[in-house]
Parts: structure tokens; C-alpha cells; sequence
């Protein structure tokens, strides 16, 4: 079977795992997202794993991406060094069974003492890029429990940055004196944007977080208002880290719609116009181009 | 009875509580710790929490401080506003019992728009100036769950900041990606003073703390080294906090042994030498100034 007669493509990360079945022409004809992310698989459990996944959407060719090729999962698919471009992707995906089953490698990043690791969003950015939703040269800031930066130059992602902010969110919110104040949603108004100008100082996170519950217990802050705050603290002090890296480029935020949203406010805070694009999308994009490049 | 005669003395936090029995000269009788902190006492418990107190260590007045004046205690004793010396204490002790049962106050200080509260650390302070174990002027830091930099001026308290240093490293510890890194004991050797040498830098703490794991996959930090790195990156920007507050003061490190002495390396790492005072002679040494002025 030709991969032009269609794949399937998973977007395999940590806890959850999306796929997509893609005909000829870039359609998706079906998909599906459950919860057997690679730290839900047993080991030696992947073959059955991805068994389940032909079961669902047929017995088609797997295109695999995310934490699957991480020593965590499947088989090591071992980082491509920056810079690099789809092609590289391409020559280097790790074959599980020859022209049936490849898992698309991360990249690493040494630039300038910044030492740095994604998997998954490499296939997004290139996809994106591939199918023009984003220029060949811009700052990408792909937002989700580790926001990546990434910048793009010339069509290769020639260095990236991650920051934390989602899982310390997570962390803050499932323990310690602050968990009381974050159990709701998040919106992006004026305590967000007030949390954004403190964040943007790049002050010490440490002092700043325990000053939030001073100020509630004081009555400087309402207490509806402190998960606001805390958000944008944490976007505004990851804003101030991408901005840092290419302050001139042209800015697109890919992801979650939702958190896409917030670095979109935090970034006006900033001072900085940017546009936003689907992460699903773009992941699409990215496995049709590899998809093409297989026999 | 009188407070002459003897009391009992008791810091009282938010998951332990130590408890001292003090005689007219100020030796200790006996003590005793245990984990009945505010936390695991029901609502209307306190009573009996403090008549078990009264059945271990006699039948004394009691002297409270720490987290037992807060809304989660057993009664609310108000902040004091800084600046305020051991008088303010004295004079806004909330008794529950007259001349039995008293409530230290805890401090609050708004200064230059930095909000923050302590409750337990002031009992501390005061009893080391008191007994000059501090010099009456000095910035003294206190380290713990929620480090606490003291600006001291003329015996009075006049300033102070937390950075939630220990806390952080609890959550991190606790689960996420750095998890797995923690579980073992911290010390004060090279790695250490790497992570403190880049914590002064006082940079994005969420993107400092990805870099450590990015660094242990590509094989440019030991696993074993990553524990020590992350504790000195926490302590540094936490240095960064204090130095800041009262660049030209005596420093004094008050608290838990092993916490001060990771302190006093990472105070040396930022070329400034300090003393270390233990927090346990200094709540005593607090207590009996209180304890003095009851009739």
C-alpha cells in the first residue's frame, strides 16, 4: 500500500493521543482523541496501541509525532539539531516497519547557551509553514502546558525557547496557598492585563506569587480576581522571554484556541499585534507534507 | 497565677506546632512538637488542642504565635502594620482568656506597593534583638515553606518581603516534569552554585526550570546534579529579592539549620557574608520578652 492512498496521522503526546485519518487529496476522513497518551501505555504495549488505532480508522500507513518518539515512548526517535527544515524531518524519521509505521523525530536546540527540546510541534510549525499559514520568517509561539517559542527563518526553525507556564499554572492550582484562588476559569481582562505589565518586568515569579495572597488577604486584590492576575503573570513573564528572542518578526500564536486567546491579550498588552492559527490544522498540514515525501 | 511564675510558649504553624515550657529565668522545662498544626484541628477544636498542651507541659498561661492568629486558626489576632518593634506586639496581643491565653499578632506591610504578611517570624525577630543575638539594625532573612527578608531598623521591623522559595520547590517536587529529579536530599556544591549563579541573573523562573530538563536529555547536566541546580536557581533569585530590599545591612540568616546553610552559600555565591542564628533559641528568646511585660 502507497502512502498516497492515504495515512493516518497521530499526534501522540504525554497524556492524550489524537488521530487522524487523511485521504489522497488532505482530507480527514475521520478521527479521534482518547486518553492513551504514552505514559497510559504499559511497556511493550505500543504495538497493540497502535493496532487499536488501524482498527478505528483503518489498516492504513501510521505517521506518528509528539512524546511517542521520546524515551518515555514507542522507540527513541532521536532530536534533530536546529536549524532545521521539513526535509530533515523527513530523512530522519525513525522506521518502526519499513513504509508502514515512522515516528517523526523532535529537535534540540544549543543556541547560545539556551539548551532546549520539543517534540511535536515541529511537525505543526513546518505543516504551517508548508501550507502558508504562517510566513517562512516569524516568532511562533505555540502555547499549551510548555509554551514553545520558535523562530522561524526561511522556511527552518533556527532556534526555540520553552517556558513552563501551563504546568506551573497546573501546579499552582493543585497545591500550596494559592490553589484556593484558581479552581475557575480564566478571562482576559483588566486583573489578566495588570498580571501581564507585572510579568512583562520579569521580576522574581518566586516573590510576586506569595504578593498575590498578601494582597488578597489585605483586601488589595478581590479574590474572584486572583486567578486573572496569576494568569497573566505567568503569560506576561513568558511574553517577555519570546519577545526577547526576535523582537521584530512577525508574531503568530498557534494552539488551543483558548489559551491562544490569552497570549493574544497578553501580547496587545505588550504592545505587540499577532495573528493566531489552529494548532490542529497546522499538524494536518505537517503530516500531509511528510506524507507526500514517502513512496 | 502569674506569668512570672512560668508559662507556656507555643509556635504554632500551619502543619506542626512546637510547644515550650518556660521558667521565671527563661530556661526551657520541657518541649514537645508534634503535627497538630492549625490545619488538622476542626473547626472548635481549639480549646481542647490548647488544654492538651495545658495536660503534656502543666497548667500555665499560654503565649501563641504563627498560624493560630490567622482566619484558619483559632482566633483572628489582626495584622500590625510595619514599622513596629516588640511594644506594638505586646500592646496588640488578642486574648482569649485574660492573662491565660493570648495570641500574638502577626505583621503586614504595604511599602512601595509591595503587599505581604508574616505570622510566627516577628515573635522570632523580636527575640533575637532582644537577647542580641541580631544587631538592632540588620537585614535578616528566614528561611522556610515561605522565606521571609526582614529590614530591621533600630529594633524596629520596618520593612519585609516572602518569595515562596521552599513552597516552589515542594510543587516541583510534588509531580511534573522535574518530579523525578528531586526526591533526593539538596547540597551546596557546584551545581548548587550554578543554579544560584543563574537565579541572581533573576530571569524567567519558568524558563530556567524547562532549560534543566532539556539540559539532562541532551547530556549537558548530570541527572544527579539536576536537584542541587534547581534548589540554588530558587535560592539565587530569592538572594536577588533580599539583596535588593537592603543591599548595605548586616546579614543574618535566622531558621532550620540545613535551610540557613544553603542560604549562606548562595549569600556567598552573590559575595556577601552572613551570620546564622538559630530560629528556635530566637522564638524563645521572643517569648520571654512578651512573657516579661505580662503582669
Amino acid at each position: 500500500m502507497s502512502w498516497s492512498d492515504g495515512f493516518i496521522a497521530v499526534d501522540w503526546g504525554t497524556t492524550n493521543r489524537r488521530a487522524y485519518r487523511l485521504d489522497a487529496s488532505g482530507r480527514c476522513l475521520a478521527e479521534f482523541e482518547d486518553a492513551k497518551g504514552v505514559l497510559a501505555i504499559e511497556a511493550g504495549g505500543f504495538p497493540a496501541a497502535a493496532g487499536e488505532i488501524r482498527e478505528r480508522l483503518g489498516d492504513l500507513p501510521l505517521l506518528l509525532a509528539g512524546m511517542i518518539g521520546s524515551t518515555r515512548g514507542w522507540v527513541e526517535a532521536p532530536y534533530v539539531p536546529c536549524p532545521a527544515g521539513l526535509d530533515d524531518l523527513v530523512s530522519r524519521l525513525s522506521w518502526i516497519e519499513p513504509k508502514r509505521t515512522a515516528i517523526v523525530p523532535g529537535l534540540s536546540s544549543a543556541v547560545g547557551g539556551n539548551w532546549d527540546v520539543m517534540r511535536g510541534e515541529e511537525i505543526q510549525l513546518f505543516g504551517a509553514i508548508d501550507s502558508a499559514l504562517i510566513p517562512a520568517t516569524a516568532l511562533v509561539c505555540h502555547p499549551g502546558t510548555h509554551n514553545k517559542w520558535i523562530i522561524v527563518e526561511a522556511g527552518k526553525i533556527t532556534d526555540f525557547q520553552t517556558v513552563m507556564t501551563g504546568e506551573m499554572f497546573n501546579l499552582l492550582k493543585s497545591a500550596g496557598i494559592l490553589a484556593e484562588f484558581l479552581a475557575g476559569a480564566v478571562a482576559a481582562g483588566e486583573p489578566f492585563r495588570d498580571g501581564v505589565r507585572r510579568g512583562l518586568e520579569q521580576k522574581a515569579l518566586t516573590a510576586d506569587l506569595f504578593s498575590v495572597r498578601a494582597r488578597v488577604l489585605l483586601g488589595n486584590l478581590d479574590r474572584e480576581d486572583a486567578a486573572d492576575y496569576i494568569s497573566g503573570l505567568l503569560i506576561g513573564l513568558d511574553i517577555s522571554v519570546g519577545l526577547g528572542l526576535a523582537g521584530d518578526s512577525d508574531l503568530i500564536i498557534m494552539g488551543r484556541p483558548d489559551l491562544a486567546r490569552l497570549y493574544e491579550a497578553a501580547a496587545g498588552v505588550a504592545g505587540r499585534g499577532c495573528r493566531t492559527v489552529d494548532g490542529a490544522d497546522a499538524f494536518i498540514a505537517g503530516a500531509l507534507a511528510i506524507g507526500r515525501t514517502v513512496e
